[in-house]
């Protein structure tokens, strides 16, 4: 097992004060889902904190679509803050002070680890359309095997929301035993129709775009179609309330409407811009990957359709938050998780907070929410014994 | 003033029994918001019914986005059923025996109509990018000259759903005196910041295909980007409950996921569907044309940002009905539609209808929308004399 300092991102690193992370690679093969196995497979994460002497303050932290690794410390591609440093670090409701945090980067992902850009062994060249569709469950068995490989037996809590809140369930299901506690955020037991539907409008936007070259466009990136799968996305991560209060019809650098198809409204500009820098830290085909793994999330259809026979051996306690105005993971697709654990009798409390932004709400500044993650931790760890 | 009984469409007409439908072409020209005009320009109409001695039994139907003049006939390209079938004809809530109805093609159409795909007197070839971009006023400026060709004063009824709705708005404030009745379906007075948002990425899809050549394609449709613009808007026409209702997580043609990137899902297969199909019967360019026309409309900006203005003129009855599950054009949109009336004392009721369909409801068979549309019309037929 190797393990390298600086794992290969798809681009130069441009932030070189920024920690690029740690990266394990295993030599046992990763069991998918569809029936491959994926060998050797690359996992590159961060960790914020330390790892205490009983090994019994490890937090793990699962990403979003299109999250990674740098949870809570600056982007190695772009230099922003990480995408949860309202939430994550000494002082924040995930104290990094008294918890040894873990973020890794999803298989599949574009930020690590082995994704459809890593070399496929077989050939030299980038898998591509031949790397293996993964499974949230794929995600989470490789996440287990970091653990492992990290000398963690037990995580104190699995947290993480949209796509991350599907992994904590995952390995809630998955690995009873070693979950003590877990907060999915935002998030649903399946995706749905509506999700599906908005998925599939931005996959055929990557393969509509000539770039896209059957998924095997080098260093090119299909850059036109990956901005408008992103922008369609990122109108669903919105309330049409937060919409309407950040830009309404505002003009942006003009007076009057131009009679063009230029960026006349602010909501336009935004958009773009949204767009234009997903693609300078994205990947295309990751996109079509994770985007499928979410699609393909089911999680009663490994039990029979019966969610809660997930959840029969868990005994781990349950936070579940959800915002009013998400209507990508509405408050009922939360509902019907706290519905399937309290049909298991697992401890089990959930929080819906009143909130206009939408399902992003779960990376911005909702002080509720931060409240609840505080207070839900810090009980936590006094339970389990942790300084 | 020359009448063309078959007005030249994009496409060979591919349905031979059908009826083409009637076009005039203007010398006059048509006068734009954007400070351009119009000449000559052709307005493409169908009309069921029949005009009585007094002219007074007239009713004008506006179409949506992607709506036609074929409200209640076979599309010529398609060979599909009027659009608004269920609503229009014998017997029916917009009963034509006993009324006269003219639905046009909007200007910016490409179904005979003047728009984009139309040959540029200037040049000799289509416009392209040079046609000047439209707004709802223009719209209805053109349908006024229509009307006056007709030899029709006024309209017992303005009507029509989504895009038609804001036609008839703005019939009522630019033509007080010509509007008897009023009847605008599942509408706003203002397109909203998310709106405005879903077109534009329906637009970058259509601009960021190569076969688009920055408007100038021929007769070779940029159909990729038109495909994925369609199927993003689609989704927005119908609620979560129908997507989930009709498809939920229902697999195609085959009894389990196939770990790769086709049509797993019925929703995707239905997606594809309805992007392809679309392709066939409508040009991208119009696309572009006619969001940009309902992203520009806030009739409320005409009139110092008073709403009621825009009506105080008005001597119309009005009809305003939404439906409960319309997140594109919501309840309190119309609902501001409504008060702007009650200032102005205009007489108005409001209708909101129960329905898990969508927007897309004011198309289907909605049965409160069909007998709230006959009572209002039966009541505005007696109430000026018509038999």
């Amino acid at each position: 097992m190797a393990q390298t300092a600086n794992p290969t991102f798809l681009r130069p690193v441009c932030e070189p004060e920024a920690d690029p992370g740690k990266a394990i690679t295993f030599s046992t093969p990763l069991a998918l889902d569809c029936g491959r196995t994926l060998s050797p497979f690359t996992i590159a994460y961060m960790t914020y904190g330390t790892l205490n002497a009983a090994r019994s303050n490890a937090i793990l932290i699962c990403h979003a679509l299109t999250g990674d690794q740098f949870a809570a410390s600056r982007h190695p591609l772009t230099g922003k803050p990480g995408w949860w440093d309202i939430m994550v670090g000494p002082g924040k409701p995930i104290d990094t002070d008294r918890f040894f945090v873990i973020c890794t980067n999803v298989i599949g992902g574009c930020m690590g680890s082995t994704g459809p850009a890593s070399i496929n062994p077989a050939t030299g060249k980038s898998y591509g359309l031949d790397f293996p569709v993964v499974t949230i469950g794929d995600m989470v068995r490789a996440q287990a095997m970091l653990i492992d490989a990290l000398g963690i037996e037990k995580l104190l809590c699995v947290t993480g929301g949209s796509m991350g809140g599907m992994q904590v369930l995952q390995w809630a299901a998955s690995y009873p035993e070693r979950v003590v506690n877990a907060m999915p955020i935002a998030t649903a037991a399946r995706h749905s129709a509506q999700n599906i539907a908005f998925h599939e409008v931005g996959r055929q936007a990557i393969m509509a775009d000539p770039d896209w070259k059957n998924g095997d466009y080098g260093t090119a990136q299909p850059g036109k179609g990956l901005a408008v799968a992103r922008m369609a996305a990122h109108i669903t991560y919105l309330s049409e309330a937060a919409l309407q209060r950040k830009f309404g019809r505002e003009l942006q650098d003009r007076d009057q409407i131009s009679f063009g198809f230029g960026a006349d409204f602010q909501v336009e500009s935004y958009l773009h811009h949204q767009g234009m820098t997903f693609v300078d830290r994205f990947d295309a085909n990751s996109y079509l990957y994770i985007t499928r793994a979410m699609d393909y999330f089911d999680l009663a259809s490994d039990y029979n359709g019966v969610l809660a026979d997930a959840f029969r051996n868990t005994k781990a306690r349950f936070c579940l938050i959800s915002f009013t105005s998400d209507w990508l993971f509405p408050t009922p697709e939360n509902k019907r998780i706290a519905h399937a654990l309290n049909a298991t009798a697992a401890n089990v409390s959930f929080v819906e907070i009143e909130s206009d932004k939408g399902h992003d709400a779960f990376l911005l500044d909702e002080p509720e929410m931060l409240q609840t993650v505080r207070g839900f931790l810090n009980a936590a760890a006094n339970a389990n014994g942790i300084a």
